[in-house]
């Protein structure tokens, strides 16, 4: 089965993250994969982070490495002298996306794990560069084509929003590493005297924590 | 030559214009049409406000009468019971993408005004619908690969971003019907005292209230 999965490698605006995942999910990503900084927020999201699985690595050649695994090709979008028109869709696998942080573009240590790269055409002369959820959302889509992605159910003129499953939240959590988990306690305990986490000194458990971050809509 | 339009009726959420106009100048449009409601600010749109042309009609048949006299067909991005897989670009001349208001996508009269829809496939069960910019994004990126405009010149990894033509702003306001101007007069002086506009009491030009607008980055 063909999979999609987005990376982002310290994204600088955090509510980025909540639009991306909305995007994410229409067009069937399987993980967002956060590198670097943890912290976001779900603005932006409709939701939508409950249905989306996160995995978090600490540095780039770590997230490599399970991309790796999962016999993944990983693409960069960025306009570079050999990226490839996204609509000429040359996808030969499973893909994951590595997006640019919003200002700079890829950097060169972001290129060096790329297989290959794509980038979507622009016509006018009003900016140097597309939004980063714009970029993907379209890079994203013509993945979904290439790949035969079956349509989802509609209802009207929506599409139907599946049950939030407490399991599936739970399972993207199991996946975390131990050191991924000693960190998230590290920050929720840096994070308890702004009032962002519970900050009553009760044990806040992972899922009720993923719950603090996806009912942040 | 084929041109292309979008269309924005009262929409909710101020700041999703700006980053509209930022996909639309990348993606070759040739103005902006806000229906209704006037007022917007430019957040997201990474100056690009500066490189659209806005035009601001009143009612929506007002710019239905504008757009046919540029023999425009009017295309809704909605997903309605005949609406078009915007991959198979059912396009045959210029254009104008009429968006939904972010929450309830389009109404039965802004549906009324189209000659057909286009809606873009979703694949994953965790959102109802995409964010307006996002969407249409994804139908203008379609257009232009359709109308086959030229791609712009490159620097690197960026696109070149036009001089700013002062020239072409004031353009863009003396498109203004007359009772455009009085209706944003009126508004000038009522927001006078929000601090939005000068409020000195001085005779605010068009072209300073324009830049006003463009300079909010």
């Amino acid at each position: 089965m063909i999979e999609s999965y987005v990376v982002v490698h310290n994204i600088a605006k955090r509510h980025n993250v909540g639009t991306l995942a909305r995007s994410a999910t229409a067009f069937g990503v399987s993980e967002m994969i956060l590198v670097g900084r943890r912290d976001f927020n779900a603005f932006g999201s409709h939701g939508s982070t409950s249905h989306v699985h996160f995995r978090h690595f600490h540095s780039l050649s770590d997230a490599r490495v399970f991309l790796k695994s999962k016999d993944c090709d990983i693409c960069g979008v960025e306009i570079t002298d050999n990226a490839v028109d996204v609509t000429q869709h040359p996808f030969k696998k499973s893909t994951a996306f590595l997006l640019g942080n919003e200002g700079m573009g890829l950097s060169a240590k972001e290129c060096e794990i790329c297989d290959f790269f794509v980038y979507i055409p622009q016509y006018g002369g009003g900016t140097a560069s597309l939004n980063v959820t714009v970029a993907a959302s379209i890079v994203l889509h013509h993945f979904g084509v290439w790949a035969g992605y079956s349509e989802r159910t509609r209802d009207g003129n929506k599409y139907v929003v599946a049950e939030r499953s407490a399991r599936q939240v739970r399972r993207s959590f199991c996946a975390e590493k131990p050191e991924s988990i000693i960190e998230m306690r590290r920050s929720r305990r840096e994070n308890a005297s702004n009032g962002f986490f519970d900050g009553s000194g009760n044990d806040v458990s992972s899922s009720s924590l993923l719950d603090a971050l996806f009912t942040d809509e």
